[in-house]
């Protein structure tokens, strides 16, 4: 049994699986070796082995630069900087943004002792002195951390000269102002436009 | 990048897991790759090599017969009858039985389609005959399906003499009553005890 209780520790400490959702997956696959448990361990191996971090952006990739970096078809002079690699999956899921990432790997937190040498700032400035960039979108979260860091960056970028917006902020898509938090909904009065 | 979309797929096919926690937890494996990904791979590896049936109980463990069938502490004239190894494990769990088990893989579903030949039924009727067992305790689940195959086996062992016994339905511990729904809070008053 102690094969079984490794896995299930292992599997436990995913984000999202507790220790009982971590038992019924390891039943599942107990269940299924052919379908799930084996072609499990060989993705997993595999991603191990290919996996890279694009020095150029801090994405994940299996190739450096990854494949963002290297599209000809991307806009180079549009830099979306993020704080982590499913920030941008979830901003390419959108299919609406043809420029290129700049990954953080993380916010500016005091209590967690994160600072800007911490996170891919000095390589982000870098890139402006090699790369021509024209506009920079803030997308770190709408958090007080991601907000902070969003200051720092906006400050740290200044003396470039490139240009910083930031993304939207307002009522969801679906949400019902009954339900929405005052915060959201005094930034989506605030930032109103004229139709 | 396929590698890690195909890790995402497999993750999240996993009971428990989605699509979204599926990306958090492959990256999560990914920013890890030598304390979980690498771990992972290898236990799933190794799990799905060691992996046995028991065939005398029906149960998993990485030896047939399993560790509870040849234990000679364990009670072998008390069977306790479980849809799953889940369900094994949840009673394990509680170190309050000592007995051995049945696993009979599933439950009674015309809508499924499982009749009791789909069931480890035969097996348990053959252990009767092979072993000296003087209670049968019918701890299926709580549900239509559960209960139908409760009484498909009373009926099923009511020619082998031996006392078949069920877990006790009522409030569970830490239950408040007028959060209760009607059917347990009924079958608790059914089966009231004297203090």
């Amino acid at each position: 049994m102690q094969e079984i209780e490794r896995l299930i520790q292992l599997l436990a400490r995913l984000p999202g699986l507790g220790p009982r959702s971590a038992r019924r997956a390891a039943l599942q696959m107990i269940k299924k070796p052919d379908t799930m448990m084996e072609p499990l361990a060989r993705a997993l191996t595999d991603t191990a082995a290919a996996i890279q971090i694009c020095t150029t952006c801090g994405s994940i990739d299996t190739k450096d630069p990854c494949a963002i970096c290297i599209d000809p078809k991307r806009n180079g002079t549009q830099l979306c900087i993020v704080e982590e690699v499913a920030d941008l999956w979830a901003i390419e899921r959108t299919g609406s943004f043809l420029g290129r990432y700049h990954v953080l790997g993380g916010r500016l937190s005091a209590l967690d002792g994160i600072g800007p040498e911490e996170l891919n700032i000095a390589s982000l400035i870098g890139r402006l002195t090699t790369q021509e960039v024209t506009e920079i979108i803030l997308a770190t979260n709408l958090t007080v951390d991601g907000q902070t860091t969003a200051h720092y960056l906006t400050e740290r970028l200044e003396p470039t000269g490139v240009a910083v917006t930031r993304l939207a902020h307002g009522v969801p898509v679906g949400g019902e102002l009954d339900y929405l938090d005052d915060g959201t909904l005094t930034a989506a009065l605030k930032a109103r436009r004229t139709l």
